[in-house]
């Protein structure tokens, strides 16, 4: 299975103390080594780093570590290839325009015979994940020729998101650089950090941070992971099939399926291999 | 003025000399300090270094000359802001998806009232350039559902970039990670490399190489800049209103108006500087 990293916040942030933990995860603590991506909103812009070397190797991943971007809005991906060989072309998160923004999406899970036709977008390479970011800004751009008021437009993100995990497991995140859109198949955490802030403390390497130190106290940090990245701060958990929206550090928008089921790391890794999974 | 650097190789080729060189006219041996970006593509992937740094000072462009990346077609660009303000989302090269393909697209020059309306596409910052790619690809869906055979494609470029240059400066540089497109409105010089091959000087720095050694017999890699980046090889100019497009290291097509006019280096700088250049 694949590893998801999101964060949202209400004001420019580096991710450097969580990216470094969750690049660990690829090929070091764990086996996802089939290559990793990056994107970073700033402002209308955005700065995607891709490479199919491990992210623990990866000299692209040792520039994120040691180069603090500052951003509202990020999402990383560390790979372990079910569908599509690893090449670039596959390489999450995957970028598109839409409306004069900038979109971008990570998936992990594993879509079946999910083969929709597109009219405004098309794949590059060969993926599920691709096919999910086509149809989803195929949709929303036959649906609104410019973008709608954000309660319109998290009704209509999460109607498409209830269409396409039909086709099998789809945690996602996706993001405008302004909203990020989450949807939960299985594991996904998060945290909101704020003030008073403490010290946090890495899963994946022994690396701590006292973010009193690095934040105003106006600061709002949402981070968004498969599973926890640190093991002294008390994350939540989205449960399954979850849609939430983080706007400005904070979830703005959510339905959660009644009654809530939230699995364990077990039983969300067992499912993931059952399906023969997965990005 | 801006300036470009572009590779088409018959191939997979790594920039690092012509990019050592090139990065040092970002802040160093000129004055274009207001950004840079590079585009590689790999096979169908599209991997494209964005900094709103100098690219001598830019740690982004330092993990691009220590990072050999292999590629058949690289655009690269270097910014002194003419129009819009100096961000990420106005740093070439720009990136869109037609076609299944990724299209990379940079420009130095300027286009006076360029506001034409697009059906697919938008620009996402407020660069002339960006909306010329819009307005690029947009014209070429307009026309083709599916990509068309070589030849229809050279010409339907060739005939939206007549379009475009009627409304000023319109150095360009286009790839679809196939083909590598130029368009020359003041100045653009290229050098096709193959055996036998021999040592290159770089012109920003005391920096040379033997491309014997880095090199098979079949090799054949055009390098395409706006001011030669070597010393002591014969570059070719491209002539005023020349569209030319490479293919596996060579012009396959090219259009050069008759008589030919080569501007000189002075000429081609006091034109872009009169018309309040550019980018």
């Amino acid at each position: 299975m694949c590893q998801l990293l999101g964060m949202n916040c209400n004001t420019p942030t580096d991710i450097v103390f969580s990216f470094e933990g969750f690049s660990k995860r690829g090929g070091l603590t764990d086996h996802h080594t089939d290559g990793f991506g990056i994107g970073f909103f700033e402002n209308k812009g955005l700065r995607l780093f891709l490479d199919n070397h491990p992210s623990a190797q990866s000299p692209v991943a040792e520039l994120v570590k040691n180069y603090p971007i500052k951003s509202e809005n990020v999402i990383a991906h560390i790979r372990k290839a079910s569908q599509g060989h690893t090449s670039l072309e596959n390489t999450h998160p995957f970028q598109r325009e839409l409306w004069g923004e900038y979109w971008l999406f990570a998936h992990n899970g594993h879509l079946q015979n999910f083969q929709p036709n597109f009219k405004y977008y098309q794949s590059v390479g060969n993926t599920d994940s691709e096919r999910a970011l086509c149809y989803l800004l195929d949709s929303l751009r036959q649906q609104f020729a410019h973008k709608p008021d954000p309660a319109t437009l998290y009704a209509a993100v999460q109607a498409i998101v209830l269409e396409i995990r039909e086709f099998g497991l789809f945690n996602m995140m996706l993001s405008n650089g302004d909203y990020l859109f989450t949807h939960t198949s299985t594991l996904l955490h998060y945290i909101v950090r704020q003030a008073p802030f403490g010290e946090a403390h890495l899963v994946d390497e022994d690396i701590a941070i006292d973010f009193n130190e690095v934040t105003t106290p106006n600061d709002r940090v949402a981070v968004i992971a498969t599973l926890p990245l640190t093991d002294n701060e008390t994350w939540q958990q989205l449960a399954q099939n979850e849609f939430a929206v983080f706007h400005h550090g904070e979830i703005v928008y959510r339905h959660t399926p009644q009654p809530a089921v939230y699995l364990s790391v077990e039983e969300g890794l067992a499912i993931a291999r059952a399906v023969g999974t997965a990005c």
